[in-house]
């Protein structure tokens, strides 16, 4: 069976093992994803859905520039995967409006991000009397002024999550669900698949997608600095949806078609723990409380929270491993949907194609990793 | 059928109705419940079980006395419904701590409870150091001083509901769930059952126990002035459970037997709309975080909504209305579970053998009813 012995093995099955497979399945490659739950379970099922380069990014480097080429990815991406499954993925581009309220740090707003408008990216101030446009005049009196970023955009998760899988798994990949990777088949220093629950899946290569979970407990041969990062998430439901993203320094509101809105997030280094906690859910509604005052009468649907697999620098770690046959598509940390199509473009063009493009910024070397065994 | 014409037709099947039901059947009488929903859909279901009479009290009046009697028939109401259906009810003896933060009125803490001293009920004043014990030193350094009412008690109302719906059905009452009531039969000026969605259902006495539905939007042949007051709480799961129901002006953090902890309440004016809002979580929250700092880290499970029945002064209708016929066991507003033993023993009475006791306080004479049909 073609699962068995398939070309590559990709372990994870959330959305950038599925986007990964997809891509190398389109390219005439066998691959087998397998993953000890469903696609979305995790991180992919958990984000916001933020694709918002530009906002957050204080510098230009190799990162940024990996971040708006995903970003400009996803238009096609998305409309593809909607022709292809059927699943309204929730592409949209919304724009972001970060604001800044009384007390926030002082100058023209938008001028942080200056050296975006010189790499030639859209980034628009506004003064408090031009921002009843973008937020329907919604917005708390104590927000001073705000940067607009036109091309930030926004989509969801979870159907995008569903789509990709069964997109990998039209273009004829095997999604393993239900089983659970014991540890990696290294023979002669080189590995060879992974040893599952359900018995052996033997590979010419194996990439690592498993998220929070990538670094196997110590289960790999040599040690992957990536840990889980609990995020939280609160999801309101409004009369009247918001138009945009709307940010400040303490919390994001994500607008989602059916009128919710996401209020975003923690960050926190609490293990594999994925509760939800009283005070977070006390904080993010507060804070989102002083940018739209208005959000006090929404419904409060639910509360969830995920484990962004973080790393040292915040940096993903992509490419080759100190192992032959081992390669990494890991540690997004909060920017895994985000990344997703460019990181499954990347892997795909280096497993069937092999080296081109500067992983450097991206490699685990910078960890100077130890094998533990050769 | 003994449903098609029974002696007694109780419209509402929450905990009231279903104990008055399951109180006639004992005494002999053939008993209709009537309702749209299953027991505890509504603010059955939705309360946090508190049995405390004495920490929100003020003055001695025929409710404080009403309230303490029927919390005084709980321990052995709860014991019997174990006994007869096997269902844990929750009922525990936890006793309440009433904290006053800095910033609350000064003086000495239990100075407003003299009165139930004086009247033999326990009122124990905690100084600041005094309360490790009863809080396991988890209150805040904000707590000043406390008082302590060692006899108020919890219960759990979604198995009591259900606990009291097997009990009524196990003595022969039929409970009808899923029949919604239309109107009221009235023939030559009294009241002779009711009118649903299945049929008529013809009863010597009828029983309006229909919690914040019970003015019938108009259908009743007089007006009850009876309206719903929505309260919402969340539950928090902790590690380490309260030994004892905790309150400021602001909060009560009523503790389960499961280790969770209800934050209540909001009193809220805003129609039959069962909305859980950003804004209650965040305060509620907020205002359990400044009692017990500690809950921060606590999981945040869920949280909901119900629909009390309020009435002008705050107190139930209990007994007789101006159409011969039809009676009453509506408005009990925050305390339709504590009530619950003593208002379907006193109906009970009423209906089996005639007026004794003094329900004048509790008549709905006292809203001068207008009956719009004679």
């Amino acid at each position: 069976m073609n699962a068995a012995r398939p070309d590559v093995v990709v372990v994870g099955g959330g959305l950038i093992g599925c986007a990964l497979a997809a891509e190398l399945a389109v390219r005439g490659r066998s691959v087998t994803v397998v993953d000890r739950a469903e696609p979305g379970s995790e991180a992919s099922g958990a984000a916001a859905g933020m694709l918002t380069p530009q906002s957050e990014a204080r510098v230009r480097d190799p990162f940024f520039d990996l971040a708006v080429e995903s970003r400009g990815l996803y238009p096609a991406w998305a409309r593809g995967l909607e022709e292809e499954t059927g699943v309204d993925v929730g592409y949209r581009r919304t724009g972001l409006l970060h604001c800044r309220l009384e007390g926030d740090a002082a100058g023209a707003p938008a001028e942080p991000f200056a050296w975006q408008r010189a790499a030639g990216l859209a980034v628009l101030a506004r003064r408090r009397e031009e921002l009843s446009v973008e937020a329907g005049g919604r917005l708390s009196h104590d927000v001073r002024d705000a940067v607009l970023f036109p091309d930030e955009a926004v989509v969801n998760p979870r159907p995008l999550t569903r789509a990709v899988w069964l997109s990998a798994v039209r273009r004829g990949a095997v999604v393993r669900t239900g089983t659970a990777v014991l540890g990696f088949r290294i023979e002669k220093g080189a590995c060879r698949g992974v040893d599952t629950e359900a018995g052996p899946i033997e590979a010419e290569t194996t990439v690592d997608a498993a998220g929070a979970w990538a670094a196997f407990n110590g289960r790999l041969p040599f040690t992957l600095p990536v840990q889980p990062v609990r995020g939280q998430i609160v999801e309101l439901a409004l009369r009247e949806p918001l138009a945009t993203i709307v940010s400040s320094d303490e919390v994001y509101l994500v607008p989602r078609p059916d009128g919710t809105v996401l209020l975003g997030s923690t960050v926190e280094f609490v293990g594999f723990e994925k509760a939800v906690t009283a005070e977070a859910v006390a904080r993010l509604v507060a804070a989102a409380l002083r940018l739209v005052p208005g959000l006090g009468s929404a419904r409060f649907v639910t509360a969830w929270s995920g484990l962004r697999p973080g790393t040292p620098d915040g940096l993903p770690v992509l490419g080759a491993s100190p192992v032959p046959g081992l390669f990494f598509a890991a540690g997004h940390f909060r920017n895994g949907i985000l990344l997703a199509p460019i990181t499954a473009r990347i892997l795909a063009d280096l497993l069937t194609d092999g080296p081109a493009r500067d992983l450097t910024p991206f490699s685990i070397e910078r960890f100077a990793p130890v094998l533990r065994i050769a």
